[in-house]
């Protein structure tokens, strides 16, 4: 079993779940188990798409929203993107002898991480423009996905596409399968997530909503190029996501699903809309399989939006009790 | 058939196209008259769709691309969208005394179009800000969906939804059918595109890419809404296109259809990448269905990407003399 779904992820995840599926169960959501949370998508799911029902929403209007890290992806000890960044930091620092005594670079240099974040979101964006900003989006792409393919995770060891939670591959799948439309909506980086989006989790570049630097379009040697500036262009959390999802999609979606603060407007948006909708939280509780984290962590608090998802009742998933099993790479 | 042309427009233009080209022949782009434009485009589909072909792509690389005035849409005498602002002036022109002494608004108020338009693109943008902003999406697209549903054409007296190319409604269904995701790319606004889109183009909301203004998420009454702000956030025009391709879409497409100066950079992106492309160019030549203009018009100049597209051999479409018609309103 494990072979075959090692042979299976070299096909993408999406063959790997159907393949899960097939071995195991015929239940398309056969990673969750029984109880309130897998029966809340459930039922959500069936009454949007019974046609003639009083609450049947039609193809074109289903709309699913995910965000990335911590929902679709683990984001502990630091968001992946962050550690793309870092080791950029360090192939790029014989090239900037300035980034020895300049901060946020110099701590990082030293191996000082804290330090370097000490500076809070201004050291990381920083951090993340110095890193990506000046190439090509060709060249950028190419950089990610030579990192991606190589890059391990500092805790299991596994690479960063590994480190997807399989039961919301599936449920991506099973609602694809209902006619949904589904969306990454995600502080990270839009041109970042778009490298693997497609392969890991089957969503297209063109469904992929994030943070981005403004780029510019020029003409190198007759060649047309898009150059990604040293400037925000927009940042895809908080209020930002409603704004996101306006740009992108220009419809309200009807499920969104989120872990933290960060996606607390997108939740409220999406509810606010008329007719049946649908909000989830992902609550990280699994100290063994996972990370346990909420209200105090700096990375993916989920305070507010947990107070908020306790009062709308909406769905919050409790990841410890509601998921058979978390990564791909777990003995089954 | 007039008659059953109407009642099929009551339902949506794909449904009209089908019935005409049920009705007539079975060839889906019935409305080209034969000759190398049509031959071209025949030729570029078959050669990306061929399966085992050596120019074969896969469905989800298969983007098409169109700009929508003067490609999808006529665009004289003036923008459709100038049109609905021009409109918005004179239903709001009450609220705001000061207009009376402001331009480009005094000008606009006195019926005097050209005066107000003098002062080129920023009085536009004013014009556009001034009836746009601080309302809610939700707010704007109401108002943008009553004006469609009544204004007329000055010149044909049609709805201006009527307006469009039905050769190029043929062409979108017919790209469709063969695994194309069809988008607009356009210098007009996103939002109000986005109105009509779906129902006109058989183009979902989420594959408009259009100029935008800034968009702020705020709880009015404990209401999630989105205002739109006095501020340009992307203009999707000239070399704006590629970066507006880059934002929305991620992927270079491998068909871009355009009429203007304005869609140049974007056949230039598109063209630029490897294997089999793409571009053509819609030439206004048809003065008794239609208009004719190209290098000195103030609308729709086409110019420098008329020189280039014969550089490059790009197609060119001869409205004349490769459309057998052109608005669903003539006479079949």
């Amino acid at each position: 079993m494990v072979r075959a779904l090692l042979t299976a992820f070299a096909f993408g995840f999406t063959l790997a779940v159907s393949v899960v599926a097939t071995a195991q169960t015929t239940d398309p959501l056969s990673l969750w188990n029984e109880g309130a949370t897998k029966q809340a998508i459930i039922q959500f799911v069936k009454d949007v798409t019974t046609e003639g029902g009083s609450r049947f929403v039609p193809p074109a209007e289903r709309i699913a929203v995910f965000d990335n890290d911590g929902t679709l992806w683990a984001e502990q000890p630091i968001y992946f993107q962050l550690a793309f960044a870092l080791d950029r930091v360090k192939a790029l620092a014989s090239q900037h002898p300035e980034w020895q005594n300049k901060e946020p670079f110099a701590s990082l240099l030293k191996g000082n991480l804290k330090g370097a974040l000490a500076g809070g979101e201004p050291a990381t964006f920083q951090i993340v423009m110095a890193t990506h900003a000046g190439l090509t989006t060709e060249e950028f792409e190419k950089i990610v996905r030579d990192w991606i393919a190589t890059a391990k995770h500092p805790k299991t060891g596994q690479p960063y596409t590994e480190m997807v939670y399989q039961p919301m591959l599936e449920l991506l799948t099973w609602l694809r399968a209902h006619g949904f439309k589904t969306f990454i909506v995600s502080g990270g980086g839009i041109e970042f997530m778009r490298v693997f989006s497609e392969q890991v989790y089957g969503i297209p570049p063109e469904q992929v909503i994030g943070s981005s630097g403004k780029l510019t379009f020029e003409l190198r040697d007759s060649k047309p190029v898009l150059v990604k500036l040293p400037k925000i262009d927009f940042i895809d959390d908080k209020a930002g996501k409603p704004v996101g999802i306006q740009k992108h999609i220009g419809r309200r979606p009807l499920a969104a699903f989120g872990n933290s603060d960060g996606d607390l407007q997108m939740l409220q948006w999406t509810t606010a809309g008329s007719g049946r909708r649908f909000a989830l939280l992902v609550h990280h509780t699994d100290a063994e399989r996972e990370w346990v984290y909420d209200r105090q962590s700096s990375i993916g608090r989920l305070d507010k939006a947990l107070d908020e998802a306790m009062a709308r009742s909406w769905t919050v998933l409790d990841m410890k009790r509601d998921w058979k099993s978390i990564f791909p790479f777990e003995k089954q």
